[in-house]
């Protein structure tokens, strides 16, 4: 082999099978078509190795890579594309790689803390609010569709373009919790009435060979979600 | 000239002379030798060049390339080395960079937050929690400092290695402040007997000539923390 330092050995990941960060990292190293060890982590028992590779963070998910760990979804999948050949990820343009970047730290910052809140809020008026901010985010990254899927020739089917690409991958691991959000709360995150655009991107994305592979379906979030009401509540009590 | 897309023909940056986030983009412009229009800002009666061009976040830095704004000023800083050549900001191997990358996302994260409550504490025990989290911060960063400037041949003198890269910027541009931390409330931010090599850091990096041309001097910051206090005060009575 070439070059040591870049092959797949040794390549494990540490992840959740329902979290949305981990699946980004998931789904990049499916893209690039690489074989990994997964080892699943449980958060409410974190592992020796979950604190030995992250210990800044505690989170997942985790790459390590010649034995050195790479920490926070968005580091990993820019990583996995520099280091790894084959389907490109970001942009090949400065100018699209900064406009996908953007976009990804709004996910992180907005949209991300919004429909999480939506699950952990305390009281009704707080869960209309989280609702609220979810879809002023979600109308943004709308525009933000329009415009990016229109900067080529012609309407692209993805951020991508013709194929999923970084933004896609970092707003597409959440699908399975906005399928728990409808489950649990009515509340539909992508509606097709205020983000036409969005919500055709979502069934397409849905139906592509990576979201397929690594996304769980929408009840294993809402189990997840309810693991961690029930964790709470034995909290509160004690 | 070659590449009519990456000369230097109407950059202009719109920032704000305190701001740390504009000051990252800056330095790294600085960094490369080019010459920019400057827009300062005026954040309490936000212009229509700020407003058209971060419609988003309202928000500086924005960096105006080829009539196209770049917001965010991490996602400036790589745009900035992507597009120019000359001194590279971020390393050349992938682990280094998503290294950078991550300590880049935790000052922007944890630290900025933290001593920015220092500055917006209501109470005196609020002030005293967030002191306390900054402190917990630039901890983590002092030994983030220790494997990273150990990585290669001896002890490098910067994040970067023998010269300042991405992290010295996105470290750096809070020096202003933490002078005004110390001026205002008496905090040392980056304390010699917690953090010594991160204080040893802290004069080598304000003595480079980025940082000297960049930089303004803490007593600036100090008069427009003042001006933002003025400001809520005056709001408040409303």
């Amino acid at each position: 082999m070439a070059d040591a330092g870049n092959n797949e050995q040794g390549l494990r990941l540490l992840g959740l099978h329902v979290s949305p960060f981990a699946l980004r990292a998931r789904m990049a190293l499916s893209l690039k078509g690489l074989s990994y060890e997964y080892i699943e982590q449980d958060l409410f028992h974190k592992s020796e190795l979950l604190l030995a590779s992250n210990p800044v963070h505690n989170k997942v998910p985790v790459l390590i890579h010649n034995g050195k760990p790479i920490c926070e979804s968005l580091v990993v999948v820019e990583y996995v594309d520099e280091v790894w050949p084959g389907t490109a990820i970001l942009p090949a343009d400065p100018y699209g790689r900064a406009v996908a970047r953007f976009w990804a730290a709004y996910i992180d910052g907005k949209l991300f803390p919004a429909y999480a809140g939506v699950m952990k809020a305390a009281t009704e008026d707080e869960r209309t609010e989280k609702v609220r901010e979810t879809h002023a985010a979600v109308l943004k990254l709308e525009k933000a569709f329009a415009e990016i899927s229109s900067s080529g020739n012609g309407a692209a089917p993805f951020f991508g373009g013709d194929s999923v690409g970084y933004l896609d991958l970092a707003l597409g691991c959440s699908l399975p919790w906005f399928g728990a959000l409808r489950a649990m709360f009515g509340v539909e995150v992508i509606d097709a009435a205020r983000a036409p655009l969005l919500a055709a991107w979502a069934e397409r994305f849905a139906e592509t060979a990576v979201a397929m592979e690594v996304l769980p379906e929408p009840d294993q979030a809402v189990a997840y979600a309810k693991k961690i009401q029930a964790y709470r509540a034995a909290s509160a009590k004690k």
